[in-house]
């Protein structure tokens, strides 16, 4: 097949391929002698799931050093999306300028458990709705907005209740649909 | 005029808003004694227009840590971009992947010289095909290929035999066209 017939797939890196929760458990359970449980998020902001006198320090989580480093893999998002890349342009396509000290971790990480995805095609933005691509995997909806093509939203404890949009709860799901 | 009315506009960084031919020049007259004009670099790679024995230190410098540091701001630009962000979307669109250790110098220089932009318009990306816009300025044609919108090509030396664009050889006449 040739390149300029296939369409093009952006994927979202937090919660969609790293796995960023557990990094905020992990440091809030060192902070806080806490559990920061996934039941404990249903349906709400992480900011939300804990008490108020310690959302402070939470917020402030992904802007400290190494947050972003050494996360752990979302299971299976390796494998489906090296199958995917054989049939899609495939794009990692992540809100990075929130955090504009997370570049050099999410490029070295991406590079770690991706290689197979050029760098061509990594995309740091803001605004998602500047990404030219059929398909959008996210657990934001709130980044489906004004974006061009469809997008599947990647299921995560804060958005449980968003409706609007296709879910997928993992990555054999995204398979299913889109190979 | 409602933001959704708006069109958007993506502009490139190097050679366009950000003189990287100047620290080129900087830093090539420093390590060889030699001065490398503009005139050399007509209708060439940066790499092509010094003596082979000096390409691969020229080919070292945007991967060396502060090449992107304090670089001119092209002229005009400040004013034109911050009249265009009032009638466009207006997002910033550079290749930085290419070069990760350039991730924070480009931030923070984006944030210093146009602090009307907002970070969420700020994409650093590989291959531009990934941009949903109406325009793009940019001095490297290869830029254009794929995108869907319409190309503007910046003047600059090395790009200007290209006849496939409209040309464009300073912020005043993109002033004229888009304003």
């Amino acid at each position: 097949m040739d390149v300029v017939n296939k369409k093009r797939l952006a994927v979202d890196m937090d919660e969609v391929i790293a796995d960023a929760i557990s990094r905020f458990q992990e440091w809030y359970g060192r902070d806080f002698q806490l559990e920061l449980t996934r039941e404990a998020m249903h349906g709400k902001r992480l900011v939300d799931a804990v008490a108020p006198e310690h959302q402070a320090a939470l917020r402030a989580y992904p802007s400290t050093e190494g947050f972003f480093r050494d996360l752990p893999v979302i299971k299976d998002s390796q494998e489906v999306l090296a199958e995917l890349a054989q049939r899609y342009e495939l794009f990692i396509t992540t809100a990075a300028m929130e955090f504009p000290g997370s570049f050099l971790d999410k490029y070295n990480w991406l590079q770690q458990h991706f290689p197979f995805i050029s760098w061509r095609n990594f995309v740091f933005c803001g605004d998602k709705s500047i990404l030219n691509a059929d398909y959008l995997i996210d657990d934001n909806a709130y980044n489906f907005d004004g974006f061009r093509g469809e997008g599947l939203l990647f299921d995560a404890p804060h958005n449980v209740h968003e409706t609007r949009f296709r879910r997928v709860h993992n990555w054999r799901e995204v398979a299913d649909i889109l190979l």
